[in-house]
């Protein structure tokens, strides 16, 4: 089949890997959509010591399912982290912490710019019949916007500002904005301002950074200069929510955050469930968000284009070749 | 009056103060015992650019307050930020957090280490005739203590590691111990570790570090290598609670804090009326924590012994003298 592959900080094309095989309770699907995710751009700049198919946004078509043939021919979406079952967070209900998870295109498990994929049975969902492929691939990055209110339930009078307003800032915003929350969102490019404005919802440039005022602040640029801007923008006893990983370590002030008792909150994968109603009731529709759709022997001219600034997402369509 | 005296990283003794000068709603305390904490050493080593007297741990009998005569002759502990009232932060309720306080001699604000000190009627609370004033003058720090519980309630359940045996560390053991939660303690000396045996509570020693396991751990060392301790032993979705500043800057691995969704909470002053119940009910008694007590006039000979390792409470009694 055909794929993309990385090793070594090198994006490649090859068309000699086998479709995957299936073990017991598994699915092979036909990736239909993908989207390119700053992980993915992370990875290839060696975030991970990951070599394999990139790739874990996707939406697709189940092709096979041995144990549970009802599912061919479903469309699906797909949860990334592969879990044991059996480990002490998987049996306390924290799935996505499984102690041995793999992750799809991240981590020891092949993902979905290629033709086929697998996963196990137990990630899929199905995608509503109303909902159109260019909105489901953002399933999963609208999942792990979502978890920001998995984490801090009852969300609705805060002041909550967003710094940053690109793939995930932009999904971050839109649903903290379902809550009727007081939301502004730091936005550097007008790409961003403009998807923001449609929406209305309140973007500020860097220089009008509000200080020490929001009861909550997102941090969804994944750069010390963002990290720095939501510290200043917090009250004393706020919350910092961490959307994004950082390359290398983060020099911080901790005396401040225990000062001011300031709770900084990890942040990462979220519930598909909601994520898809949302997408398929239409109260978050994010495909004016797609720059452009390219072909997996077009990877290099899609990364390169994800990586821009101001660039919002950009798909693969890998079965298209 | 005889006071001590801290500027320019210097400790002195001082007989040239002024009895202090009371405002509207000012009580004037002739301060019995005070304790020396870890903070009045970063203070003298330059945490704050403080020049005054310091201390803020005590317990005294007000001998003036013009506006609420009732007051005099109590014996009365004092909460150690004097605040505005009329912020932001005042008026949401988070008095320790005003945004012009100043703090019991930590900033703008002559501190407890003195004959008398003034503070406004509103910080005081009485102590109950039962309780001794060797109890009483534990309020202060046992209040920063009880924080942890104002900010997690509901705790029971949990496996609880408290990283840090000394000030601080002892009367956070002891109080998360009353909620029944499973207990451990990092403890590094002897003496803490008598301390912590005696009240039936687990202690570990470094080496011993339980792994990736602890549903919240309270980082009670203030020093990087302990913040890095509590990050080891704490599971996925965990909290680490910061109950110690840290002198300058600490580099964090802030991407892990996201991949493991961790929560990091700084935790400062606390709640003054379960302090002094607890005290006054025995249901604390941190009396055999006291290793010495000095008048005024030893002042550097206490806060030489505050600073060794592993010595636990350091008193100065400044209407001794």
């Amino acid at each position: 089949m055909q794929s993309l592959w990385v090793e070594n900080n090198i994006l490649s094309v090859r068309n000699d890997l086998p479709i995957p095989a299936l073990e017991a309770g598994q699915a092979l699907i036909r990736v239909r959509l993908a989207g390119v995710c700053s992980t993915d751009l992370a990875v290839l700049g060696g975030y991970s010591p990951f070599v394999g198919v990139p790739g874990h946004e996707f939406v697709g078509q189940v092709v096979a399912a041995p144990d549970a043939p009802e599912w061919v021919g479903q469309r699906v979406v797909g949860e990334i982290n592969i879990t044991c079952g059996v480990c002490a967070a998987c049996r306390a209900g924290r799935k996505t912490h499984c102690e041995k998870r793999s992750a799809l295109g991240i981590h020891s498990w092949n993902g979905a710019f290629a033709e086929y994929l697998k996963l196990p049975l137990a990630n899929l969902y199905r995608v509503p019949d109303t909902l159109s492929d260019e909105g489901a691939v953002f399933t999963e990055p609208l999942a792990a916007a979502l978890e920001i209110q998995e984490q801090l339930p009852g969300l609705g009078s805060e002041r909550i500002l967003v710094v940053g307003a690109g793939r995930l800032g932009q999904l971050v915003a839109q649903t903290l904005a379902l809550t009727g929350c007081d939301l502004q969102v730091i936005a550097r490019y007008p790409r961003q301002r403009q998807l923001l404005e449609r929406r209305q919802i309140a973007w500020l440039p860097e220089e009008a950074l509000p200080m020490g005022c929001m009861d909550v602040v997102v941090e969804a640029t994944g750069s010390p200069a963002g990290f720095e801007m939501a510290r200043k923008a917090l009250r004393a006893r706020g919350t910092l929510v961490l959307k994004s990983t950082y390359k290398g370590d983060v020099t911080l002030n901790l005396s401040s955050l225990v000062v001011d008792e300031i709770t900084l909150i990890g942040s990462r994968c979220g519930p598909f469930e909601p994520a898809l109603a949302l997408l398929a009731n239409g109260q978050v529709d994010p495909r004016d968000q797609i720059e452009a759709c390219y072909p997996l022997a077009q990877a290099q001219q899609a990364y390169e284009e994800a990586g821009q600034h101001g660039r919002i997402k950009v798909l693969l369509a890998p079965s298209s070749g």
